[in-house]
């Protein structure tokens, strides 16, 4: 059995030394086809070099490694993750996924592993879409689904994407070369940091990703009336603040009670003066579920009850929606892949769904997808705080090198 | 019976023209110690000279007007408010106050109606405290209240008030000069716009003033954890913004159940983003009644519910107490003579208590107090839509008519 601690200790050694590459001095910041992403997939080219890989880099600035399989005729199996990171970021939110199959495949060289299969394993360009506003750029190159009109997509400093591939030496005309046929697809792995508590509170290493739940998003707004917080009697007010504070509770009961999860995470009020009555609140609902049919059903619920509160309260609840993604299912085949893999390195399976996006839910339209989860520390991510430990790494090289040689 | 509908456009069309007088081009601006405050005085002081009124000019720029008795060793009785506004105010809030008693004393001087007290009208300089952010600078001057260290008070623009009183052409050591003697004075009367709705919302042109609320203000926070939106299932989240609802919610019950005001009008929450649980809630709490223990009792239930949301949902509440001010009650005799007048004029009597803070609550410091309140529009004030009616003025005019031939 391979030394999966000392593996481990390569994964994490290279996460550091990855995570010194930024375009900030003071934290981790590394954005699509910026120098440091050019520096990011040389570094990370060379380990796939070294661990017997063959490597190219495609029109989107997609990093790849391939072990290939001497099977006649091999089909692909991808395994991949991002090699971009938010702003203020941390050093495993897509480079795990990355380099822990590195130093795995670095194993399967020097064990002389046969696969039935091509080993591809691919570092995307960007994920996070911190750069041009628009996520998983990298793996959408993958699937064909760049429109003509993002050529003209602008980044905060004016440069577009067109101009932003040209400098980076690639070509936004030869995109549709970074698509990949199906034909010969069998499947997509993806490792991840869970970036939530659950694992943690579980005290499990590892989880399967059943699903990742499909988002709608809105933006919600409540007129009342402003007034001077001495002189308006209570009965008189039409405050916006307390109609708001009422639908923010009915958006964390219904979630609760419809076993998904839904979140106001902004409120701006109106004026906002310590002796005024609010008169107008502006709140955002973020809504989510592996089910979507249980995920409008929960809204529908929300939407309801704080139309009521309005009504009762007199005052006006205007709403507008600003994002819908459908969730994307896990393969059922390559989830017991995973679990069996996981039962066999000696550990209590998990299923949890993805509350997050990731690259696996463009690659879905492709191929069957698979995500295993590994345990960060107090579910932190996007934040230089994030944190995993050598053992559950250790773990997640197991359960792979386990699940990749049981994929035939 | 004067026609107290013709003086009532007077006082409109004063109002109208003093509320040309200010430092803004776009809207009513007139603070203390400004050359549009020394223009106001001037202004009004020609109008009071021209009711019959002996006046003058107090070192804290205070000014006033005597309609002078004829009786030997005659008391004196105080009538006024303030001739300042905030910026973008109202032309009505304060103006008002002495605008009518000047065009009812030149009835008087007109009639020529003997009262057996010197009716001192005073237009105070500064009530709204917007220029050295300390209110109620004008009255205090009259109660001797103004503490050496005010000298070095500077506004927005870093003048001292020293050095604002010297450019008005006033001198800071001889504010004393303008506190008045308490032997001769028989009592005080305001008449002000409610600022509130309550009159409206009751269908009455004006009402007794019972007591000037008493405030309480605070400063709370609470400190959850913050999360992403998607990852973080809703039993182990700990949402700072979830726990303020709550939190609100408890103020305007226990408000409503006191008979209280109680307002949060100010919310601030960390890190404000659609797709984060709240981690940090920043908000205000102002608390009055015109009875300090009602106010206290409610916000003693406030502080003990809301700590036990914060106990029961795991996140940490602080809390500052910021300002603290006991109320004032009016004078129940000089109540009752309002209260008559009234009656007289054919108007059901309602007694309310001011939720805002007014001159009077500084005078009440020297002598018995008691204040008119006159309905405005919607209850709007401090805002350039603030809007009487001259029938509403003319009410007035006969309740003070009324009320001050018969203060003997």
């Amino acid at each position: 059995m391979p030394d999966y601690g000392k593996i481990a200790q390569q994964v994490m050694m290279r996460c550091d030394e990855l995570g010194k590459i930024s375009q900030s001095d003071e934290n981790l910041d590394r954005r699509y086809l910026t120098p440091e992403h050019q520096q990011a997939n040389q570094l990370v080219g060379e380990w796939m070099s070294q661990a017997g890989m063959k490597t190219w880099q495609d029109e989107a600035g997609n990093l790849w490694g391939r072990l290939e399989s001497k099977t006649p005729n091999a089909p692909r199996f991808l395994v991949g993750s991002h090699l971009d990171t938010v702003p203020n970021g941390g050093k495993y939110d897509g480079m795990l996924g990355v380099l822990a199959p590195i130093s795995l495949i670095n194993e399967f060289n020097e064990q002389s592993i046969e696969l039935p299969f091509h080993f591809d394993l691919v570092g995307f360009g960007d994920e996070e879409g911190t750069r041009f506003r628009s996520t998983l750029l990298g793996s959408r190159a993958l699937t064909g689904e760049w429109p003509a009109e993002w050529a003209e997509v602008e980044d905060a400093d004016g440069i577009s994407l067109k101009n932003a591939l040209k400098t980076f030496g690639s070509d936004f005309d030869k995109i549709p070369n970074a698509a990949i046929s199906t034909d010969d697809l069998i499947g997509y792995l993806e490792l991840h940091i869970e970036q939530g508590p659950v694992l943690e509170d579980e005290n499990l290493p590892v989880g399967v990703v059943s699903a990742i739940a499909g988002a709608k998003r809105f933006d919600l707004s409540v007129k009342g009336m402003a007034g001077h917080a001495g002189t308006v009697p209570m009965p008189l007010r039409q405050d916006a603040l307390c109609a708001v504070s009422e639908m923010i509770l009915v958006v964390e009961k219904v979630a609760q009670e419809h076993g998904i999860v839904a979140t106001v995470g902004q409120i701006n009020n109106r004026p906002n003066g310590v002796n005024v009555i609010s008169g107008n609140t502006q709140f955002s609902l973020d809504i989510r579920s592996e089910f979507d049919g249980k995920r409008d059903a929960g809204l529908a619920q929300i939407m309801a009850e704080i139309q009521v509160i309005a009504d009762r309260r007199n005052v006006i609840l205007e709403s507008k929606q600003t994002h819908s993604a459908p969730s994307v299912h896990c393969d059922s085949a390559l989830q017991g892949v995973l679990r069996n893999a996981i039962e066999h390195a000696g550990h209590k399976v998990l299923t949890l769904p993805s509350g997050a996006g990731h690259d696996a839910m463009a690659i879905a339209d492709i191929c069957p997808v698979a995500m295993l989860f590994m345990r960060c520390d107090k579910g932190i991510s996007h934040n230089p705080a994030e944190a995993i430990t050598t053992p559950d790494v250790a773990v997640a090289l197991e359960v792979l090198d386990h699940a990749i040689k049981n994929l035939g």
